[in-house]
């Protein structure tokens, strides 16, 4: 990579005295080192393109980390890593021990918050401005970076809402409008925005930039005449929104969010107003890429891929996979089961039932809430909803699973997916928190397939037998090459394999039972026999394995999920009360947050591979 | 009460040949029979008297329930119980085995949803409308009312942003200003929706309301010149709000909520309309009861009164007034400490801490999501931020106290009220649910103190020392007549009483340990001897309390709290793993919701109370 500015320049503040043709120069050595590094990573590329000359402008225009970015999500947060002395390390992004694809405050100052879901930017950024009132500190700025997905969902709603004392505050919200959240932005809102660009007085600004921008006094030169015309120019030039003036905000925009010069003059003017503003940028989506450019839906959050061709350089199957075409194939036979998706059509490999099944397919935008009691109302009125979603993204939306499904005693199946350990995303995506999380919701069923197999006859269960509410949780990963349970033709809630004769049990679900497998046969060379049981039903756990496991001098759980709260806590407190005298050991997630690795490694050092059950087998075997 | 017409007529249908004057004289029945019922039972009187005409025209102008009316949280939905066949057993409202105090389906046909937590009646109805289309049903009209209080949380947002699909779909969506939601009305879209009700041509409208609509067809008499008259008709004397239109509804408003012909002409051409509509009614809570209409905070849901003087029977102290007080001089000795409410200063004890404090104190609406994310911004400006909110409603923020609260590492207090079971209020509101949902968030300490002391040492504690984010859960109560422990002096994490030789153990925590004590007395007079654990700090468990309990040949838990994923089976898991081979039973809450009865019956009917744990302990005892 050739990339002269970014390496002799001393960023972010040689930023404040750069010609425009240099930012360009820069944002174009950006641009390489962004398609360079994902696609040997993977990350979020057609985002981080979008906003190269913005991140440049901001770093231009406000002195972080005295004044303060949020970003939301933080997907978008690559340009702002390379210029805030992350660059010598860009290439461990998403890696083990490596950079976050994320903002981490551990990472770098210039990094406010930890993140990884969206919506909460608005919120947080309120609270560090208030804080800054009540204890009567200095007033830096503070600069959200928000999507126009984000609004879809109703935390940034609460938050502009919530901004009515705002006066005065130097909160500057910056709505990064690029059409699309992760799939095509959906929703009333979106319409809005659309129709704001679509006024003639965004193309009459693009061509009159130059001279209009003239008119607004340069930074530096701050009087109250030079105030009240910056108002008026602005009010002049750009489309009134009163949309975000009803919330409260003075709006500015849209503006073009690939210009540099507007960029920094919309940036100081929202300064010198001193009251909370919010910035309308229009932004492309893989900009500077033409195959992200072209499908950023593809480029969103991507593996390794082919510079050439953009191409992954593998191709994405897996559990997602293997669970669209099985809900399609339900669909086809019961015209009554639909889908809903929170913006996450393609992630959860439902873009062949939104192209065969358009009538019965809901893209809710990142509205999880919604998502959920809408898909209650869908019950209550005779249809079979299934609502896949991230695991971590699953509990979002916790009172609505228990208010509206729940205690509506209606049947909505989840199909939660990225369960358990998920790899380069990081603290935020770890898909550990879901089991322990659902416990307690009356009536509520998860089961943990660890097969194809057992995920179809899973789906079936829960589409044409089941009289409650069903989630089956399964991994971002492949099945694993041998099968999980070899006769596994019929559903149970239980399965056993290896010798039952043995004395020592181990009880685990999901992908463990795969490295379980790997460890007994170890442990069978050894001439130590151990029986696996595999949960397929997880909550309510059945009595009878319960019981069968009481049968057993010795009983290892593991399991890829938090400790407290989860299954294995949940299973020994059944063996004791069912009177069980023998020794029970649980290994499962503990310590807290759990940061990007790839799964293989982070089942290692969660001592819950087949190396680690090795190990703790037969160090314990006997005693 | 004298209520003829309630008497005579056949509701609700009826209803649609009545006179003006008969109905107006029908609502003065209905306010009779509310303000005398809730003055017994306890309940919502001030939304409820706010709604009665407006209930009325619903059900002369839609046929329930072919029609469905979908109540947001249903606490105003008293008169459409009357109406739909209650009336006989009105009497028993919120009492035990009696009406609900929201909708609740195994009632009546009329109650679509079972309801009590605000904002997801616009998500639920349009699922309704969806599974219509889907399904090629006949198209019946589904209504939803709202109140504007609602509107301050993000998921009507979600819902109405959902909409933009929704041409020549039947959904009419009411909302329902009346200024309050529980507390004086928050934020942005307040002050909005005031402004509209200010302009001129509201007050115009309400002078020509009789003559403007003579000219908007009269239901039943349907023609294409018809319907485009009423939209210009609409538009002419009535305000337009771009903010609606923007959502994508056809806006309706403001209107007097409390002119019958006017609510009955606006709800028939919001019919003609065959699109989404929303009707924005204006109403006065508390409506036709004086004490209610000027203090209708103070009436929002309450306990029974004086129908004189208004005044409560019982003054409501407990807890939430301690822990009001208490707050109040922490707050006065430590300028840092802040409160967060989501609408509830008065039900959570706030209202001397917002006298006291306005600058630190924050009621951001009904939005508990914002107020954990805004509470986690301040903590990292360094502020120590306290969230004061039902253990039912912390259910609607799991994913901000895990990604905005516990990842960032940050400190922040949730004071959470009304745990365990909370009586009138029902399956809705019980808050037996909390400590099974946090259980998994790393990092979080849950405490449950069981007195006043105890609660006011957990608080200086969770200021003073804590490092992380702490929980403390109080029931709705007064402190126990005896106190709980007799000598907390000191704050510990576990308590022991009675005697330590006894080969029995009971554990418990909160408010069951009042119950333990009363049970340990009883049993000491038959020679049982029984010690009692005390957990004050339930999360993590304090492993030392383990050790101890490990030492008795048999453990009871007794847990206010549903049983899956709580501290029973949390505790039950330890004592295996550290090698306990004695007897161990869980007594919780099992089987599915918890309608509503007061706390004792329920304490009974769930085996909790003393009378259940000295049977338990009689009968189990040396075995």
């Amino acid at each position: 990579m050739h990339t002269p500015l970014l390496n002799k320049l001393r960023l972010p503040a040689a930023l404040g005295s750069l010609s425009y043709r240099d930012m360009e120069a820069l944002a174009a050595e950006i641009r390489e080192v962004l398609i360079n590094t994902v696609s040997q990573t993977g990350g979020h590329l057609a985002s981080n393109l979008g906003v190269v000359e913005l991140t440049l402008a901001m770093h231009r225009c406000f002195d972080s980390p005295k004044d303060r970015f949020v970003f939301d999500v933080g997907h978008q947060a690559y340009t702002h890593k390379i210029l805030t002395g992350r660059l010598k390390n860009f290439g461990t992004l998403r890696q083990t021990d490596g950079l976050s694809g994320f903002c981490r405050p551990d990472e770098s100052p210039h990094d406010i918050f930890s993140t990884g879901h969206a919506g909460s930017a608005v919120s947080a950024a309120m609270g560090l401005v208030e804080a800054d009132r009540v204890q009567g500190n200095a007033k830096p700025y503070t600069v959200v970076v928000v999507g126009d997905g984000a609004l879809t969902g109703g935390m940034v709603y609460e938050g502009l809402n919530n901004n009515v004392k705002g006066r005065g505050r130097r909160l500057i919200v910056i709505l990064n409008e690029n059409e699309m959240s992760i799939n095509q932005n959906v929703g009333a809102l979106a319409k809005y925005l659309a129709e704001l660009r679509a006024k003639p007085t965004y193309q009459r600004v693009k061509q009159e930039t130059k001279e209009t921008l003239q008119k607004i006094p340069l930074l530096g030169e701050p009087t109250a005449v030079g105030i009240s015309h910056v108002k008026s120019s602005i009010k002049n030039w750009l489309y009134r929104s009163t949309w975000f003036e009803d919330m409260g905000f003075y709006y500015i925009g849209p503006i073009d969010g690939h210009n540099l010069p507007t960029l920094v003059r919309a940036l100081g003017s929202a300064k010198w107003l001193s009251r909370p503003v919010l910035i309308h940028v229009h932004t492309t989506k893989g900009k500077g890429y033409h195959p992200a450019e072209k499908d950023p839906s593809g480029f969103h959050g991507i593996g390794r891929f082919d510079l050439e061709t953009g191409e992954p350089a593998t191709s994405e199957t897996g559990f997602s996979a293997a669970f669209g075409q099985k809900l399609c194939a339900i669909a086809a036979r019961k015209s009554n089961v639909c889908a809903i998706t929170a913006a996450m059509s393609l992630g959860t490999g439902l873009t062949e039932f939104a192209a065969r099944f358009p009538g019965r397919f809901f893209d809710v935008g990142i509205a999880e809430e919604h998502a959920v009691t809408f898909a209650g109302g869908l019950a209550k009125n005779g249809m079979i909803p299934v609502f896949a979603v991230y695991s971590t993204f699953l509990q979002r939306c916790y009172d609505q699973i228990w208010h509206d499904v729940a205690l509506q005693g209606q049947k909505v199946i989840f199909a939660v997916d990225r369960a358990g350990f998920v790899g380069g995303d990081g603290e935020s995506h770890q898909g550990i928190y879901d089991v322990a999380m659902l416990a307690g919701i009356p009536g509520l069923e998860i089961w943990s397939p660890s097969s194809y197999t057992q995920l179809s006859q899973t789906l079936d269960y829960a589409v044409d037998e089941a009289k409650s509410s069903v989630c089956i949780r399964y991994p971002r990963a492949c099945e694993p090459p041998v099968p999980a349970v070899e006769a596994d033709t019929e559903h149970k809630t239980f399965y056993c394999i290896g010798d039952a004769d043995a004395p020592v049990l181990l009880v685990t679900y999901g992908r463990l039972v795969t490295e379980a497998r790997q460890a007994v046969d170890a442990l069978d060379k050894q001439g130590i026999r151990v029986r696996v049981l595999q949960l397929n039903r997880i909550l309510p756990i059945d009595p009878q394995a319960v019981q069968l496991a009481s049968d057993y001098a010795r009983v290892f759980f593991f399991e890829e999920g938090v400790r407290t709260g989860g299954v294995a806590e949940r299973f020994g407190a059944a063996l004791l009360e069912f009177g069980y005298r023998g020794r029970y050991s649980i290994h499962a997630v503990e310590g807290g947050f759990v940061p990007q690795a790839d799964a293989a490694t982070l089942l290692a050092r969660h001592g819950l591979d087949a190396g680690a059950m090795l190990a703790q087998l037969t160090m314990n075997n006997g005693q």
